[in-house]
């Protein structure tokens, strides 16, 4: 009774959530800051008789924040259940049964399955040996998945060969740019000018918002159209629109969070190197690290017995790597104590 | 870029949310009454820093508390971002890209939506003309989709035909049994007991939350594990699995409002059978109602001139009645007066 592509397919593993408060928990890029101030008075001010009523089906008062935020129009914004809902909608909107979705490998491990559960044919295209991509690989596709920063790496790519490769690509491009808040670029003008290019972001990392499940995507309206016909009626609860567009609103409590997690990154990572680490630049809000003199994996599980959990990826080119979160000075210097 | 079956399809609309509160809203079959005080305490208690970290992706403690209460273990339960994301993963879960999702004509007028989403052959089985089911003009499917209470016509299915359905169909039956708390009868026992039955409920209807989006479904752990394999790895925000779970513990305050509610429809269906009208016999919070000596859309267009605003289901067999919420006695005055 089960369709065949479901029974074979490798389900992605999201990073573990252990209960242990005791635990150092560096392994799902969360942010260690709280969210805005105005994300605890929507919630005080959340009237519960409210809940029984549906929500608004299309999220319009958040969309219009979010559109006015970037300089977009409003039919440019789907808002999602994460991200994750919308990456999922773009297989099932970009691609015929018959054709292509393409990805970097390493990039984020859920691409892979979402080819998978779409029962769609997926390639990876490899990453050269310096992590760095190299668009001319990339195969004629209906969909490529480009995330930038790129995770696990925490590397960006350079803003012109992207640019360069989505005017030369005749497929929808969608850049995740989950980690974009942390980084020196983005790639939203793209999205604005051209005819195929989606930027995806998300409430999980910059926001401190990950509990709430709430992602964006920006892009031409022909596009996004395309996803709002195909998504779930009321995909967005009530609580996460109102949260949601409380956060964004406070633009300046997002950027000191940022500021304060990018200085820590810079000061761990010269921590790092100082004790033989190899360190990829980060623009993200995590660090993919290489351990001197030591297999990734046995200090991974070092790590684990003294209650301080990173994620290791094993296989491919990643497996000599750690990727830590960026948490607070306190819990960095716990987990340099560690190491 | 678009897929041409994305292209093609007609999307559903879901009932219109009027943001003018001066308008009495009998449209969508939400409850009149406020959920569960443990719903306020449980928004009242909540930390919103906890809301930086991810939910547990498999919504652990929500689907202990629904296991229990039906007496299910736990593996056969999952829950989701509203029973409409459940649905929609069993079109992509439980048939081949060239089976077949039938379903009864009139019934949720999502079900063929989800079927051309899927890009998935779809038959509807006219009910009878007085809007009975007739299982056996069902052909072999993959799926079949079952409303029970049915809606729009509030009507149930004898559960002995529906017993005998599931046990020759060849097929996963997902029986969509939102209104079975205002119902007599419910058929959990096939879920249960039989390998190809999976029924779903909802917070929206009965638990008055709508607002939070939270359905589950229950059947065989394998077809479960199915779904949970293609889901959204972090489906389910904290807060939602947060108020589910206060939600579902307090069975008693669902149990009042849900007889509070049956006995304003008992009232109602009399009154309006003495002005005239024929009145379905309704097992749900809805009533389904053939207006005497009027066009059933002129009224409907009268009654939202004087802003009262019901459900109006053009073409078909459904074209001369109007669904009509249940909401508390006070209201249903106030739409008998409009009538």
């Amino acid at each position: 009774m089960i369709r065949s592509s479901v029974d074979r397919l490798h389900p992605y593993t999201p990073g573990e959530q252990p209960k242990d408060p005791s635990v150092l928990k560096l392994n799902t890029n969360e942010n260690p800051y709280p969210p805005s101030p105005a994300v605890a008075e929507t919630v005080a001010a959340l009237d519960p008789a409210d809940l029984r009523k549906y929500p608004d089906p299309v999220a319009t008062e958040l969309r219009q924040a979010i559109a006015s935020l970037h300089g977009a129009r409003v039919d440019q914004v789907i808002a999602g259940n994460g991200s994750d809902e919308l990456l999922a909608l773009c297989t099932r909107a970009f691609v015929e049964p018959d054709g292509l979705i393409a990805y970097l490998e390493p990039s984020y491990s859920l691409y892979p399955v979402l080819g998978d559960i779409a029962d769609i044919r997926r390639e990876p295209i490899p990453l050269n040996p310096g992590f760095v991509a190299d668009f001319s690989n990339v195969p004629a596709a209906g969909l490529f998945f480009l995330t930038n920063p790129n995770a696990p790496t925490s590397m960006a790519a350079d803003p012109d060969a992207i640019r360069a490769f989505c005017e030369s690509f005749s497929g929808v491009v969608v850049i995740d740019e989950a980690y974009a808040d942390f980084a020196d670029t983005h790639c939203l003008e793209l999205a604005m000018r051209l005819p195929n290019v989606i930027v995806m972001r998300t409430f999980s990392k910059s926001y401190s918002l990950a509990g709430i499940r709430l992602g964006y995507a920006v892009g031409p309206a022909s596009l996004i159209e395309a996803l709002f016909r195909i998504k779930d009626s009321y995909n967005l609860d009530a609580l996460t629109q109102a949260i949601g567009l409380a956060a964004v609103r406070d633009q300046d409590h997002m950027r000191r969070n940022v500021e304060k997690i990018v200085a820590t990154r810079q000061r761990v990572t010269g921590r790092l190197v100082d004790m033989g680490y190899q360190v990829l630049p980060s623009q993200a809000n995590f660090l993919f690290i290489k351990p001197p003199g030591i297999d990734a994996e046995v200090l991974f599980q070092h790590l684990r017995s003294q209650h301080v959990i990173v994620r290791y990826f094993p296989g491919g080119m990643t497996a000599e790597y750690l990727r830590v979160t960026v948490g607070t000075d306190e819990e960095m210097d716990e987990f340099l104590n560690a190491l």
